[in-house]
């Protein structure tokens, strides 16, 4: 249930500028330890090496009002060559935009992003199990979960949690896309 | 069953005088189009950034007698940070090295290397299903299937076949692992 859901708007990150407020909201993400699987402690050069590596595409989620940016998700080949058009994405909310909306909206965006880049097939491969809210998010918009990987992750650093792999075909049908 | 086992040394890439012999080694898989996320026709220097891409470490496994490199992995976090106690590895066999045992001396090879790094877990994200030699010889090394991504490789680049995700924990006792 989202109490309200906030106007946002899509654009692509566009170059140095966008950085510093995107990093304000990856920082709180990063810091809490709870999804991404980077140190807790990143600092602002390897978490920017990180978000901002050469294969993946970043899309920033606006405030309509305000402009202020409130989420962000990124957009990558999950493989190469043969396995490349399967995309891999990774999403984060500023923690003042949450349960507001703007997760579904990127995921819904997000699909047809990768639509438009030829991709047929999403993969999550990190999805913390005790992320409850998130794998309800995503199997509302029609993910399913693979498999889930034992201890796959250090929550917080201190205790190993599960993490489940997520799946969602994009092409309208499987024998015209070969 | 293998009719004869090869002795194979194993030792690490050292240096640019290693990569042809590997190359040759890598060359028909890729070709093969049956197995590895590259494009089949990838050329000889993608190859190259793809296998000994930074965060990659790559064995070889030479035959004994005559020194000959006739197989080789690579091993690397499967993901960062708070994800970087499990690893990935990738594994190739010359063609005429074939059901000589060399496959199962490397997975061997690997999950004590992976110990020694200080890896906890092992996981492949991509084992086409069709690959059945290679799933039964992980599951007899004690790797489990976790899930089943549909069409995620696109076998020789014409049609779709579905991808297992398998693992394995390498840690001791869980309990004295955190």
């Amino acid at each position: 249930m989202q109490p309200t859901s906030l106007h946002i708007t899509m654009r692509r990150f566009y170059d140095d500028k966008d950085w510093p407020p995107l990093w304000s909201v990856l920082r709180p993400a990063f810091r809490a330890g709870e999804s991404y699987p980077c140190d807790m402690d990143i600092d602002e050069a390897g978490a920017k090496a990180y978000w901002l590596a050469p294969e993946k595409n970043t899309i920033l989620a606006e405030d309509a009002a305000s402009g202020a940016i409130v989420g962000a998700y990124y957009i990558r080949p999950d493989q190469g060559g043969l396995g490349d058009h399967v995309c891999n994405c990774g999403y984060v909310v500023a923690p003042n935009a949450r349960r507001k909306g703007v997760a579904s909206q990127m995921v819904r965006h997000s699909q047809n992003e990768a639509r438009e880049r030829g991709f047929l097939a999403m993969r999550f491969n990190l999805v913390v199990t005790a992320n409850i809210a998130g794998v309800q998010a995503w199997q509302k918009a029609g993910f399913e979960i693979i498999g889930t990987v034992p201890r796959a992750f250090r929550y917080q650093n201190t205790e190993f949690v599960d993490a489940h792999i997520m799946y969602k075909w994009l092409g309208d049908d499987v024998q015209n896309q070969d």
